[in-house]
């Protein structure tokens, strides 16, 4: 069995590593713009050669974990030359678009749109490992649109993996991210920014990092050419909830101003609701 | 050797627990409303009895380790009863209106202006544990109006704790808190708000929460007991630092609504500098 993993990065890397645990016979082909990545993936083992976009017809499954919007490009051409047996799927963080593109294509059920909740603010090759997936949610959208063979085929090997599956039809999944994520990586950026504007002297961030700054600014670290395009691509939906946002710390700034620390107390309060929800992340999968 | 905690919860607890291991012939005394807190506080060994304020007069060190808006009265109250060689740290998050209590008080050489940065979302004497503070920095205000002898015992006890002594001016800290850890917990708290809100199914928040929301919400744990009175008391501070992080907010919003997607990636970009800078946290002390 040939793998394509185009994009050879933390997601595409892990995907490939526990692939060849799972498929002794596997052969993994890299395929990357960027050639230091590639002979990071070949010296780590990952993968077994480096590939080319044009032997995509050889290939029986295919990764595709590139930035969201060149996946946008390049996912119907992919399917045009793709084998009539082999399966395709994304591992990106919107899902909307993408599924519209290739809507009518001919090869649709070759196609799995999928979005594994798995990964760190790091990313590249190096940062790739076992491991990544167990226990994770594995989000798939529109199911129902993927071949039947070629479906069961993923979803065994998704379990092998240690993930569970949740299926979403792919407007509700971009709606969910940008409450459940994207609005958290704003979020921590928009904190690293703001305090990185204010403090002149680093000392004082070493300092003080402990206090709270670490765990909500750790998101900061990801990558921009990654979130860039999510953003884009999820815009309505971002848009919408980061107004909620700002409305609610308009509030919070406003009860402050007015010295209702009752009510600052009570939303507090209230949002201490999420310690059992977190919890329960943990009891209920 | 007589302690007195005041507060018998995570930092008290956990700093009880530092000094019986530091000094073996110190007894150690809780007080606190909480009753229950104190009785598990003796179940665990952190202290050795219950004890009351009435006898803080025989207390040779005392910690005061309560949510500010009460350390603000009850500290001269102690101050007053204080024996000549007795110390009195508090460990809150805010300064400048504590030290301002007793900038006259003829016993203000016995208190020491203290702030541990260690310590967790959760809360209450179960929390504590030793080597909470070990690599941690232990932030001192005011130092040079503490008696030096009274200093120096103190600072031997936190380095023995495994802590590293900064030393900063009241309003300098409550100034650097409130870009570093204040907006961080107000970030949180509003983030997790605004995502309760949106989610009617808790399942979502379970299957999607690792993409981001469980590290940026980990503040939004906190006890709202012991951070309203926190922003009430550092307000000018918070409300200004609150303010720029909502002008970001709105600037990163008008953006994405104009397509501006390289503004945004800029923006990023920019902001990743803090890997950097959070990295040298571990190799600068």
């Amino acid at each position: 069995m040939k793998l394509y993993v185009i994009g050879i990065g933390l997601i595409g890397g892990s995907m490939a590593l526990e692939l060849k645990k799972c498929y002794s016979t596997i052969e993994v082909f890299g395929v990357d713009t960027n050639e230091a990545h590639l002979d990071e993936a070949l010296a780590l083992g990952m993968i077994d050669h480096k590939g080319r976009l044009e032997e995509i017809n050889q290939a029986d499954r295919v990764i595709l974990s590139i930035p969201v919007k060149d996946s946008l490009i390049l996912l119907p051409q992919l399917l045009d030359r793709l084998s009539e047996n082999a399966l395709l799927w994304d591992v990106g963080s919107t899902k909307e678009e993408l599924c519209k593109v290739v809507e009518s294509h001919p090869k649709r059920d070759q196609y799995l749109a999928a979005h594994p909740i798995a990964g760190t603010e790091f990313s590249g090759p190096q940062a790739a490992h076992e491991g990544l997936f167990d226990g994770k949610p594995q989000i798939l959208c529109e199911a129902q649109k993927t071949r039947p063979d070629l479906l069961i085929w993923a979803k065994t090997s998704f379990r092998q993996m240690g993930m569970y599956l949740r299926f979403m039809e792919a407007d509700d999944h971009d709606k969910h991210m940008a409450y459940v994520s994207h609005l958290s990586h704003i979020s921590s950026f928009m904190l690293g920014k703001t305090v990185l504007e204010q403090e002149e002297d680093e000392q004082n961030i070493f300092d003080l990092a402990g206090s709270g700054f670490e765990s909500t600014v750790r998101l900061a670290k990801s990558s921009p050419d990654m979130w860039a395009p999510i953003f884009e691509q999820n815009k309505t939906n971002v848009l919408r909830i980061l107004s909620s946002y700002i409305e609610n710390l308009e509030n919070f700034k406003r009860k402050l101003e007015n010295d209702d620390i009752a009510d600052l107390h009570q939303q507090m309060k209230h949002t201490n609701q999420l310690t059992t929800i977190l919890n329960g992340i943990k009891h209920n999968n």
